[in-house]
């Protein structure tokens, strides 16, 4: 079946009158169509009942029936109103449910142009569809993690003391489209205190002999799936001892955490069964964040491994588990496997050597 | 002065009691951060009167502070509520401008944390401060230009018959990079019929002798400035003498549109000189979209030069001039420059040669 089709069983369950998807992971889910984010109003119109219409910029119609959208297609010039286009194929309806991404203007010019609808979230309903990844999807993102493993399996090329971690981090760019990758989405190299704050990107610093070094990559594959997988590194020299105790509960914990992880436990219990090793060692206040998130056609999206999220874990949920300990100003580890639930037990797609690699 | 600074004048004159800017471009121009699109929200606070709070997700905090940020920075918990945080920080007003490109998942969220306070559009009022460029903003799009048009100089080495559009792109996405782009934005290779859709991307059509190729790219550059530039290549062979009869005409438009473009002249005016003489020549019809769009730290941003659009231009306004003619199922064509109003004319940013170029 469509996804369209089974989105629309949803809504109407839900009493969701229309649902309106701009570009993004929505769309493409629902669609297949991967449009460009770009200022010109395209948007899935998707009643509850009845057949949908996707409305696109006149110039983007070509793209549109190219991408083998298979819903109709109503195009707009460019000095039409493309907000009254979208009202009429609604008509009078009470709740229209907007994609979870569309931008403000949107919201407020949607609002504009049907006052008397409610507008509610339709991000809730696309992701019970797009949180259960069929075999297709399961296959899409287990190639997408042996793509950033074989970067992974190549850091010993670009990372070495004397270079900076921008250095570093654009020859990791390039191997990710090398490995097979469409796009690059992020590359963290955190070395030495850097690796202390989990988001940070690149910097200018030079990577000193004996630096702990956090490397954190992914980018989206031709079939629209992501990777994301997190190594540390040693370039050169010695470590640290309270690093290398520190690492060594990280490994502990991650290991307890993909052996719980499965069918039928929540989503909550899994960042527990972690924090409680991390936290029984004496870090638990360095472990600064949630133990992970869904991904799938976006890096991060449902579910999210956090406490108080009850959600029963089934099988096709796809998430990251990625505890980390972060000792500010000094040095930070995470590993980071993205693993997706079987019928009975858990897939873990990432499989490079998870332990502290020297180069 | 900060441009936050400018920004309180602004909303202060516009009755607008604070502005909400999540991470994008908005946020960059306002603080010069630049912050992952991701779930968690980060948030800057900036009431019309009085000091700015930059809400960031506790992990993100030390990224916030590497970044140079001159605002305050206020960081929450995993489990906490962000909103209720900026809510506090906001008070009780009446009005509050959010991002255009604030996520409806947001704007939910913001107007059930403060229920008395009408939302509206914040872009407009940070856009006419971004309309205009200053000197060293100039200086990034030079650079930009510059980088970009280095891409189209090296075209040879990778366009030629018997490729297929994506072997084409995937060579002109590295060479993006490697030309001191930090991101790709986009790679359309259109050849024979597929440059006829002007935002076709890539396929896997192989390139024939005699196609025209249309190819439009553009990055962003570590300041964070986009470059954006299309030429158009014969891929060895003859081309059709109805391309050429066409293509000339586009180059006369093109020109005169150069020759127009100036402060004190309208955005609609160019794109009116530029459409008569395509029209006059009979292609009135294929010239299927506006003539350009702004371009600073987005690919797309005001002013948009459309039929419609009676904005006068200014010194340090930045735009594309991108007629095109397309011959739907045949072959198109589109000759784009990145230009910025000086003083008294025009500064144009890319510099390779316009005409058909033969490989």
């Amino acid at each position: 079946m469509n996804t369209w089709r089974k989105a629309q069983e949803l809504a109407t369950q839900q009493g969701i009158d229309a649902l309106l998807v701009t570009p993004g992971a929505d769309l493409r889910y629902l669609t297949g169509y991967v449009a460009l984010p770009l200022e010109r109003l395209t948007c899935l119109v998707l009643p509850a009942q009845g057949e949908p219409t996707l409305v696109v910029p006149h110039l983007e119609r070509q793209a549109a029936i190219a991408s083998g959208v298979d819903t109709a297609i109503a195009s707009w010039q460019e000095t039409e109103d493309p907000y009254a286009l979208v009202a009429r194929l609604v008509g009078d309806v009470a709740t229209v449910g907007v994609d979870d991404h569309m931008w403000a203007s949107r919201v407020f010019a949607l609002q504009a142009a049907m006052p008397s609808a409610r507008q509610v979230l339709a991000g809730p309903l696309v992701q019970q569809l797009r949180i259960r990844k069929d075999a297709t999807e399961v296959a899409a993102l287990r190639d997408a993690g042996a793509a950033i493993d074989r970067v992974h399996d190549r850091m010993a090329e670009w990372l070495r003391p004397g270079r900076t971690e921008r250095e570093v981090g654009a020859d990791i760019a390039r191997a990710i489209i090398d490995e097979g990758h469409e796009t690059v989405d992020f590359v963290i190299v955190g070395s030495g205190p850097n690796g202390a704050s989990p988001h940070h990107e690149l910097s200018d610093r030079v990577i000193e002999v004996g630096d702990p070094v956090v490397v954190d990559i992914g980018g989206t594959m031709p079939s629209g799936y992501c990777s994301d997988s997190t190594r540390n590194y040693l370039a050169g020299g010695i470590a640290p001892a309270k690093y290398l105790a520190a690492y060594l509960v990280l490994e502990e914990a991650h290991e307890a955490q993909r052996e719980h992880a499965r069918p039928g436990v929540t989503a909550e219990s899994v960042d527990a069964v972690g924090r409680a090793i991390i936290t029984a060692a004496g870090y638990g206040d360095l472990f600064i964040h949630r133990t992970g998130h869904g991904i799938g056609q976006e890096t991060h999206e449902e579910p999210y491994i956090v406490e108080g999220n009850d959600l029963v874990l089934e099988e096709g949920m796809a998430f990251s588990i990625e505890p980390g300990i972060y000792f500010e100003g000094q040095f930070g580890a995470r590993i980071e496997d993205i693993a997706v639930c079987t019928a009975d037990g858990l897939e873990v797609l990432n499989n490079t050597p998870r332990g502290l690699v020297a180069l």
